[in-house]
């Protein structure tokens, strides 16, 4: 995606972001900033903060109310990859080191509760007048992510995951929180409940939509730099392609290959396959599109200037035809 | 201690506590707050919320409003207990096995996050009004938490820790959370800002007093049950008793026995019996009753009614008298 809007948004997050860790210094005498600033520079889209302003923009032709709010998703999304590499005992995180495996399990809980608390300190910069509205979806997200976190180690060790339970799933772990970062972003400008309530569902399908892709993503590929394709295959992940899988004729290679790791390209190969031949990539596209077209549904009603609606539209979008 | 304000403000926070958590329960399908209850069911003496508590009352004379906070302090102090003992390694918490050991490393990291964000959650109910100063406090207090943690870890390694870095990171491990309980208590009844700041001191002083006394309880005993009598010393902790040992003429018998853990006892007998010739123990106690004094000094000037004066003047001196 490449909308005039997105850049400037993100320069606008980024600046203050380098403004706002300069109090949390990367030599300070204890280390405990260094992953923080480490995990940070490895980049990422920044989504999150950049809706959240688009969305306080569009209910008030200003931004910059929702910039603590920008500021604790980023930090709160980052601190939950800090925490789950460690779960999941990933080697990478965008193609660098992980934290733990640099600085050890121990600097990588600390510095995420660090990360987590700086994520906190930010949001309580929001005005006084709507910060308590913010905090209350910002902790109530972060308990959803807490349990979707949960949720997705918990189906590691079951094969009976339904296709509800695994969108329950994804929409704890990821959609919560892209739709929390406009409904608070909305919420930190000035916008009423029923407002925050509308911003809050079309992120939710958009955040549903980009985890399907996700998936699919992972399981055959795109442009990705630094991601390993397959992983979630090698992980016997209960993705939306597995279940469906699972559930036809072609389940049994799926049954045949779990806990299998002596043969990764092999197994990746055969399952790719088994799910290419039960239609799960078609099923999964399906599904992505009707999020997105649920998405752009909400958006319709919004009644938003041109402008932001077409900003919003063209993030729906984008879900579907990103290649990373 | 026995006063009577101990057991009433006790009775209400643990039946708000055990209200709250019926909203989280032990038996959800996910089993996500199940370590949650069981570290909170080994009790422990409540005495952050109980000074919240008693704080707002002498603020107000009401304790209720401070509710939110007490749920707050007791539910991140927790939090620090579980991710501690991972990084800790320790086997045992209140006598009992520590999160950690029972249901994995994991499940500790991940039920640490959700009680530090049931802590968030729960402060959230503070009224509006007082929601930003108390917030404020308290996500600024947390990061000094971390950081002090962060510090312990660090002096494992060193050998030239000072007493001035040993206070200083007491003061950020235990007193400020021990101050802030107090202060953000009295924001929460309404206080102004310099009586909270007149409460934080109060704390901070206790809380000097209350560590450097637990160092001396962890070497020279008392009766507590199911915490190891010379764990620090075993740990090589730098603490008051050691830092003022080492630079002594029985500062050799700390740097023999460093990093040696072959003849547990004989090095807990040595130590404690170099520290007992250097005075050690009398220093760190004259230390003590200087903190006490201190934080006495400042409740005079707090002009408190008789009843809370003498309640928090209790708190202060059981620091001292206490042997667990």
């Amino acid at each position: 995606m490449n909308h005039p809007m997105l850049s400037r948004l993100r320069e606008v997050f980024d600046a203050r972001l380098s403004d706002f860790l300069k109090d949390y210094p990367e030599d300070d005498v204890a280390g405990i900033y260094n992953p923080i600033h480490y995990l940070l520079a490895l980049g990422g889209k920044r989504l999150r903060p950049v809706v959240a302003l688009a969305a306080a923009e569009a209910e008030s032709d200003d931004a910059f109310p929702a910039l603590p709010v920008a500021m604790a998703v980023e930090l709160f999304h980052n601190f939950t990859l800090m925490h789950d590499d460690i779960m999941d005992a990933a080697p990478l995180r965008r193609g660098k080191q992980t934290v733990h495996l640099k600085w050890g399990e121990n600097a990588a809980i600390l510095s995420g509760d660090t990360m987590y608390t700086l994520a906190n300190v930010a949001l309580a910069e929001t005005r006084n007048a709507e910060y308590s509205a913010v905090a209350k979806w910002f902790h109530r997200t972060a308990l959803e992510v807490c349990l979707g976190q949960q949720l997705d180690i918990s189906f590691e060790n079951r094969n009976d995951v339904t296709l509800g339970e695994y969108i329950e799933m994804i929409r704890l772990k990821t959609s919560v929180l892209l739709a929390a970062s406009m409904a608070m972003g909305a919420a930190a400008a000035g916008a009423d409940e029923e407002r925050q309530k509308a911003w809050y569902r079309f992120g939710e399908q958009v955040g549903l939509a980009f985890q399907i892709q996700d998936d699919l993503l992972d399981t055959f590929g795109g442009d990705v730099v630094g991601k390993q394709i397959g992983g979630d295959i090698l992980a016997d992940k209960k993705t939306h392609l597995w279940i469906h899988t699972l559930a036809g004729r072609e389940g049994d290679v799926l049954r045949r290959w779990e806990g299998l790791a002596s043969n990764p390209d092999e197994k990746i190969e055969s399952i790719r396959n088994a799910m290419l031949s039960a239609g799960a990539d078609e099923v999964a596209r399906t599904a992505m599109h009707g999020h997105v077209e649920a998405a752009c549904a909400e958006l319709e009603k919004m009644n938003l200037n041109a402008d932001h609606d077409a900003f919003f539209r063209g993030i729906a979008l984008h879900v579907v035809e990103r290649v990373s």
